[in-house]
């Protein structure tokens, strides 16, 4: 951690972490806010639990076994090991079980948050990201599930996605379940390295899940991932079962009787989808973009998942005896704002302020006056905040889109006219304070 | 790390974080809404950075030195050192650093974040906290520092505060810095020592900050804290001269007459004011609530401090040689929404959905047609989320304090007049569901 007094420090950010412009995050407010809007019309209520927990309270359920510490970042406080949240969900369970008599029952909740998660870094891989959560806990009612799926699908259309351009997918635990039974897979370890590797069938195919069920893969990099040792028999009767177009789990007939209530048709059976997460018993889902877009290698790609979730009927009775099972949808909000802005032409409306030019330093206090009298009629107006040149001055200005300038010299407030210009057509008027009031609303 | 297979995971939060509900995070978003609007008609604009990085490139400038990596979380990541963010300033000058050729100049920026300190725990110390940060890179005009305060002022009133409610108290480090010529102390980690020491004068008081500007202090836990060892004439001149009660240095002068002009006059010069962070060159300010709660001990206090900043010309050029002087506030949101709900009657406005009751799952359909209908008003609305009796479901009803709750059987669908209960008065009405929607309104 020392710095080395020869090299100055980097002014790189690490592998996996980004800065975020404005564009970016006023599109974000958007979106949360229509999250919002909906999840409270749903009935969920607000809730925020810290980014630490101690490790041991959510447990180790991520997929990304290749890492020291398992994709979690943690550090030894005291006697006890802390780790930074890798999703909302476990630190949900914590909350349940340690506030199990005072919340309602069930429990709604949702909640907004970054999580961490220590990947390998790559290009394209993130350890950051923002998530937006709605989970109920202390209900084995279906319905529960179902309205996840639908009030996902209308938190979509609220953004401005049409029905063509998503589908929910939609699958089940149990179905994996059965099959692992029925090729006799006991073991809880290899069951969880068969799981793993079905989840990414979407990164590497049918050829590489298969390399993963077997004896294990070689990455380009050259890493090995030990597989799930299972026989060429096996594999070839997973990948025929997962192939099937309708489902014969209970719960799966069940919510798409649901949906037939709810006039919802916007989803599909996809027994492909399996979660990475461990932590899922029943229905899970998948929130999927259709539409193109151009990956980072300039190919076009179907924009693909956004968010999903699913049932977990066991996770707060690790700490206890509670009734507890649940069920919850999780959305990616980075990869949501970036397919958003990918496809639609967001107006975000922000005004940005007018510039009042320092002339002469001498006159700040009327610079002071007009800004006010400007800020007090809902114009967003700022001195230059600098002392140059008037170029300088002018470059800020487009620098910062600003819409005009306001030119006010020795001469204009003499005749009471200050002079602005409109830096889109490169106009100039010469006009009252008052004028320039209804000028500035004009053009803003 | 290993879960002890013997014992169940804590269901606790480490020391020094918090689970927060919803009234405080719906006050929250309300100031939070109010401080981007002021922020963005001010100029500023928008930009996040991530919780990591590289920890050479955010420096050492806590105060708390006691703790083994001083204050700081930190992983070592491959061969370098990451840390998590202990402010949005160290942050923003590394970004600046990054893109200095892009930004405007000056570079104006917002930011909202979660910052983390690892401090010693003890009750009320958290280690995560949220700030609102604005800041001016690129500009030695004190004009910046004064809008700074001047805009905290109306952020502080736009959240319902008058200004006796409030103080900007300001000093300059020019002041210690001067001070210390005057006493010969040159020594650069003893005039860091020092600063600190002065820094503490609000927990400790003057008897505290004189042992830790000597020989140094043991706490309560016992714990020893060594001092700066000054001589006890220097010690005393330095009290003398920070008692003073009116300013000598150029640039509050400055600052202070640039307050005339916007005839902004609730602030306060006191030099006891130093603020932790070792970064800051020239003027610094604290924003203080002076109205009085009661402390966790019960005694009645003075809130004190929600936020502060300063200029700080060099940060920047620790990168490299960027000319960017720069100064900023920080907003300690997590303290200024206490304070709020504490002082204020917060009336924010959010209704609960009514519950429409399931008397029988076999009328689901039924259920889900009438909560379609209620949404489309705009009606908040849910479907107990549960399989359990009556009984249970008024008492959900009436622990998420939903304003309502329908009875909709076989009877109520077959007249076509659900039944509406007031969960306020307990009164009953048996209506058409046109006439529900209007009843609804009316209580929520």
């Amino acid at each position: 951690m020392t710095k080395d007094k020869k090299n100055k420090p980097s002014k790189e950010l690490p592998l996996g972490f980004v800065d975020r412009q404005e564009k970016e995050l006023l599109v974000r407010d958007f979106i949360i806010s229509n999250i919002k809007e909906i999840m409270i019309k749903y009935g969920f209520q607000y809730l925020e639990t810290p980014s630490f927990e101690y490790s041991d309270s959510i447990g180790k359920f991520l997929p990304d076994k290749d890492r020291p510490d398992e994709g979690v970042f943690s550090f030894q406080d005291e006697n006890k090991w802390l780790s930074l949240r890798y999703d909302l969900t476990a630190p949900l369970a914590r909350y349940v079980a340690k506030n199990y008599l005072e919340i309602p029952k069930p429990f709604k909740r949702y909640q907004l948050g970054t999580v961490w998660r220590n990947e390998k870094p790559g290009p394209g891989r993130f350890r950051e990201f923002l998530q937006f959560d709605a989970d109920y806990v202390g209900t084995k009612s279906l319905q529960a599930d179902a309205e996840l799926c639908v009030m996902i699908s209308e938190i979509l259309e609220k953004c401005g996605l049409t029905q063509e351009e998503y589908i929910v997918k939609i699958s089940s635990r149990k179905i994996t379940e059965e099959l692992f039974k029925k090729i006799n897979l006991n073991n809880k370890e290899q069951k969880l390295t068969a799981l793993r590797a079905l989840d990414k069938i979407d990164r590497l195919g049918w050829s590489g899940v298969k390399q993963l069920l077997g004896e294990g893969r070689k990455d380009k990099s050259g890493d090995f991932t030990k597989g799930a040792n299972l026989s060429s028999l096996n594999i070839e009767t997973l990948e025929k079962e997962l192939n099937k177009k309708t489902p014969d789990t209970e719960d799966l007939l069940e919510i798409f009787n649901i949906f037939k209530n709810y006039e919802f048709t916007n989803f599909e059976f996809d027994p492909s989808i399996i979660r990475g997460l461990e932590y899922y018993t029943g229905p899970i889902f998948e929130v999927n973009l259709k539409f193109d877009i151009k990956n980072n290698k300039g190919k076009v790609v179907q924009f693909g998942s956004i968010g999903g979730g699913g049932r977990y009927d066991n996770l707060v009775n690790n700490f206890g005896n509670y009734d507890a099972p649940a069920t919850g949808i999780s959305i990616g909000l980075d990869r949501l704002v970036y397919a958003l802005i990918q496809k639609k032409d967001f107006k975000i409306k922000q005004s940005k302020p007018v510039v009042i030019c320092v002339l002469n330093k001498d006159l700040m206090k009327k610079y002071i006056n007009l800004q006010k009298t400007l800020r007090s009629t809902g114009i967003s107006a700022e001195i230059y905040p600098g002392e140059s040149k008037l170029k300088k001055q002018m470059e800020y200005a487009n620098k910062t889109k600003s819409p005009a300038v306001i030119l006010y010299g020795e001469d204009e407030i003499k005749s009471g006219k200050p002079i602005i210009r409109n830096l889109s057509t490169g106009a100039e008027k010469s006009i009252t304070i008052n004028e320039l009031v209804n000028e500035i609303k004009k053009i803003i």
